[in-house]
């Protein structure tokens, strides 16, 4: 298989791709055309059929696999498919795995490391927690190990919700280990609890999109209603425990805007949100860095409010 | 038994009061004396004991019940108890009923009249939900009852949450009338359940006080894992639904600084945090003015962040 | 007449609109075509003169009535105009109240309501001010009548001022009910004269667009000083009653960055804000949900800060 | 008279000053006494009555004019006086002139220099518009020479407005020199009217204190109203200026947070802004340094939202 | 030459000009085409290059100076070049003086102005200090007369920071003669100062872009650090003397938000901050107006936050 | 010596202690006495000199040893001492280390954990530059070990300022480690570099107070400009890395209005900042709990905009 990292000007491509997206549109002088963009694990690429009615265009949706015959143009830097041919493929023909982004990371292996830092827990409630999430729920772990962490900004790619969970644990082992002031077994066991809701806000690849659930209610909300499910099926679990928990994960966006309904009244509540933050703006800058060619400035990001700069170092 | 409201300067006094606060306090010489704050159903007094060490002082604590011996006197406009002596009383000597605060309206006729609203709703899921909570669930009814809708700023009495309720409902009855794009049953719904979670986040009378539960984790997300709970024993209680449910709870502070985890994405989130917002202020407004003798302006109001007038209307 | 709303694809169009909008744009390869809305008062299309220089294309400007000749076709789910055949239309070949947006309540029937309530006032001052402008000022009344509550946002059509000012009568009129604080005559006077500037902020339709008072002084502070001269001429008009009244139309936006210069210091103005507020936005969730053959989230709304959703109510 | 700025350490005083404040207060052993505020037009000083009910002590009342027969005595700084004798005086016993704080400048010097200013303005209606105020008509000219700019703040004093005022004009004068594109007419009308609300948003001295015109509709309206009415006794004022002139005046507070409910959209009432925002921080300034005798640092200033120094220019 | 002002519909250019801006781009047929912005002292031209691979087309970058042959065109009021030829040009052919935006004063003559300023300054350390830079640093001064002010925004031209700093300087220099409370010797000398840090933070035309320095560390801090350099040269120069100095320059933006690190604490430092907005506003309104034909409003600018009209006076 | 931690009710105290604050204060009815803090390296206490005219009293100032004769009594929860007797003491009566607050850390031993970091550093201008700082410049290493990194908030304290480094060079060396998209010889230099401008913001204990240069430049700057000089006596120092360098400095406090003239604006700023609020953080949540005997919570924090709370873990 091609994939579409290895794209350049001037291919000839012929293979299957994962359609993304697919809208009409229209020239200036009233001529159809469509957009696209198709997908490997390897990354996106612009298409384009200017002869959408043409005999050799299969009728298609959205996340069907394709195969493509066209050439790769290059324009104003950026690389460009003009697609002469389409024909709809059947399940079968091609291995799904190929067409998602994946972690580069191992994603086994990162759930083995997960376990371990389970075991290290001591407070037999929280054990027994984390335990009933990722040990014996075994369509919770399924589901866990194929998320993302998000429809876009950082992480979001299959096993992006376990890395950057594995990421915050241990940040998160590191503070207890620099601050004594820290409850290392409830500040792991939060690490470890504070984006479930994640697995229930976003739909799966290959969509990855917001669900209602997620639009409605929010992966903050749902993963604290997680616990306390989980917490009711285990005996003598304390209640100031319990709150504790769940306020840890309730106030992990630091910041009412950010859609924590509480703000961090814990030290452990607080270095949680550090971990988060912390976590998801390194990955947001890596994955930004990878994205582009340029050296030196790389233009306006509007999350982080400023133009943001690879660094020299010399 | 002779009621607060009623006392005026240079009254003798001699009965039993509740004990609200209580702090030592020392004079520039160095003499210790007592910090009283004395509390019946018609309102509160400060009240001062010079000598806490002499014969007649017996020992007591905060949220006991004393018979006070002492004069009334007036100073800067405000009456002050001077209290010789102090007796503390058993159980059986008073009816705790005469020193709580209270709504002056008949909490069993306002209860009669939430019932009559869920009467009037037809979504047999959503009837079934508001059923569990106020007609089936004995211990819930008892607590919603007795409970306030707040540690102070408004409707901070015995009943005040049923009066809330009950007045937020009657607007979004309201409102459902004239503006047929609302869900009337979806309205009425979240408007009796917007506030449950504030029986656990706030104890009962004579305390009123924050819990554990309410500071950690608020009433608002205590208040959406309810609900989701009685649903869960509802056969076939449509998620969809109880997403929309959910989400009119979680968006009824309208915006993220007031601790909503989400903001109103649905009409009726919307209508419900209208109510919620009218009845709370006009509530503060009505017990503002009715907490001074001052006509005119009766100065700056935090809240409001503005000064406040009562209006002469001529 | 064929109206706008009626239109399909396919549809060979042959009758007389009001054009709204006109602007020449350039195809990318320098061809030069004309941007159009037309207008009738069921809705708007978009259409385009292809060959703006042709025979069968007469001048015309922008709110010129013309009788246009051409074919309907849809593109990424809506429909557009070709036109081929555009003549300029006299005076005389078409009625006006065809081509605008209008309420669709009876203008006249709102208007007998609103006089009902007026009756219904006590006090004798504000009683003949109200009547002063809505039942003696013929002026007044013919363009208070027309006039729209907005350019765009929500009640922008002929008669939405008159629904609005009766949908914030009746809210007001329900809370002077519920709420004893609220002083009921003043605060329905108030009702019904809080957006009285903005006739004189927008002009009529069709052109419905903020004129230099609207812009350099606010409809706002143009209502406050309308109220002031008309106060003037009442015998005997209690300055602190008019001070209270002004207040209440100066307050009525609530807080300052939406434009008003004080915020609500009596209970009656801030009554007026919320009435306003909830008014306004049940009509903008009513627009944007007609505005859309989409059910289920409808994209991100500007003035609500969310991603909106049509209520399921299942 | 002994002026208190002459007043120091071990001072027997008897003589007659202006009552600005007095409050009971009593000591932690229940021992009533007086606080008062005296003042005359060098500035105050706090006394203190600790025998209340003494024969010697006459009943009087804020804003009343007393003999006082006392001792001074230092405190942690500042000077204090103990009043052991109090007498009420009748009108004729004293010079209200020298019982109030006054501008540095002289008054009627001071109105001759605005005279000028008019006598420069070419445009036939503005020159009009200033004239009917501050030369036609005689009961504003005689309050706005007595009225401050402020209750505390800046340019608290008897001729304060006039004094902030001047300022202005001055600035917008040196502004139209250097930049051009300001219409020099309209600026320096518009400086000479910004603030005349503000003889009707405060009462005058002694009391100096928001009047309920100014606490419900505020000097910024309250003077857009004023020129309304003036320019509508003006025949063929032109309408566009005249909303020109109001924009202005409505404004000139620059930010909707300060109480202006609209932003400058013309280049004059940007400049108006700076002018006024100039004189008023400036003598800001100047009154904070000349009311302490610390040099450096002078601590925390609210409005500044910094720690203030004096600069030492070595 | 036939300068870019003076161009209008229909006219055939064929001269040297600066190209300022270049980028292909593609027509939604596929049809490659460049588009340019070209540039002479009078201003700038959009022009298009429709067959960019024809034989006429020399190779060219951005910032070389290119002659073409074209015709000027006029479309949706602004006119637009279609270029037919290029020709890359040599160093000789062109003198660079006709082609970057310059200050409409005379530079030496502004320079001249500047120095009687600096001869006014009787502090010996404060004198000594500006002389070294804009006296004795020949490569400051050759520099410092070349700048802008400003990439876009204000002053944007050659000459344009050397214009805004005598503008700062003679509202300054009125400030201390109007309110004594100013040091005149500090605040000029910090007018003179204040963005000297702009020589670093902006590269000199026809680039006139951020350099590095500037994005990563500021003109603010830039010309901080360039005034303690000259400093340490002057013997005696007095520490308290040099904070304050510096303190002006940090606090001269007058907000955190605006990239100043201190708020300003001294009179001078607030003077600084009145007298470089005032400046700055005034230079970006004349600006604004004469980049445009319209009358009246002229649009919504995000730097005033409003939109904006030109003054009609009448 | 009698340590203050050691204190309890009823003890008699004679011994040697630092007076810190110092103030008259008088009584309701008129009696002068003195409010006193002392202070020796393990706390605090408040003391009254109740006759502080009498004859056992010497004269003191701020800052002054003191050897005090009294007994200490406890109320509302708090010590305080009853002083009957004062001596002012003489150099060598006393060890000042014995009365600052010092870090629990060996600041020796936390040196040379520094040194193994700067050893660890590739880079060799980075290495040179971090090295003329620590290693080689004496008077900078003597007062870097004394300095407190806060007047108060957190490491307020003789060594607080290299523990608080050393605590944010731990986390950046952790950073590094699992973000290679990190440049750790930048990051760990910056690290070491960020607060170094503290050691001018601050006066030594026992003052510990603002200096000027803090209060007009700021620590940020002042770091900024010590960075600068070194560097320029560094052979080939180059200018790229020089300014990344001071970005971070610039931008470690993350936002404007915490004081960074910029925002991050490369991956290593964004860590710094991270670290740097971490370490700074968990350090004021360990002092917060253990200034305080409570359990549970422990109140409203400013910094923090919440109540805080002691994790049960249970």
């Amino acid at each position: 298989m091609k994939y579409i990292e290895t794209f350049k000007e001037s291919d000839r491509v012929s293979d299957i791709y994962l359609c993304k997206h697919k809208q009409a549109a229209v020239t200036k002088n009233g001529k159809v055309y469509e957009n696209l963009i198709l997908q490997d694990k390897t990354g996106t690429i612009d298409a384009k059929i200017w002869e959408p009615n043409s005999a050799g265009i299969d009728d298609f949706e959205v996340l069907n696999y394709i195969e493509v015959f066209g050439d790769v143009s290059s324009f104003q830097g950026a690389l460009q498919l003009s697609v002469k041919r389409v024909r709809l493929c059947r399940e079968g023909e091609y291995d799904p795995a190929d067409y998602l982004p994946v972690s580069s990371k191992n994603i086994e292996e990162m759930y083995e490391e997960l376990l371990k830092y389970i075991k290290g827990i001591s407070n037999e409630y929280l054990k027994k927690l984390v335990e009933m999430f990722f040990m014996q729920d075994e369509d919770f772990i399924t589901i866990f190990k194929k998320s993302s962490a998000a429809k876009t900004v950082h992480h979001g790619f299959v096993g992006g919700l376990l890395e950057h969970t594995l990421g915050v644990i241990k940040l998160c082992e590191f503070y207890a280990k620099e601050y004594p002031v820290l409850n290392k077994d409830l500040l792991l066991s939060v690490a470890m609890l504070h984006d479930i809701g994640k697995t229930k806000e976003l739909s799966l690849f290959p969509e990855n999109d917001y669900t209602d659930d997620g639009q409605l209610v929010g992966h903050i909300v749902i993963g604290s209603e997680m616990i306390s499910e989980k917490a009711k099926e285990i005996q003598g679990f304390p209640q100031s425990l319990l709150n504790e928990v769940k306020h840890c994960i309730l106030a992990h966006h630091g910041e009412y805007e950010y859609g924590s309904p509480k703000k961090p009244a814990l030290v452990e509540a607080l270095a949680l949100n550090f971990a988060d933050n912390t976590d998801a703006k390194m990955e947001t800058m890596k994955e930004l860095f990878s994205s582009t060619q340029e050296t030196g400035w790389i233009g306006y990001n509007r999350l982080l409010e400023t133009n943001v700069r690879k660094t020299s170092g010399q």
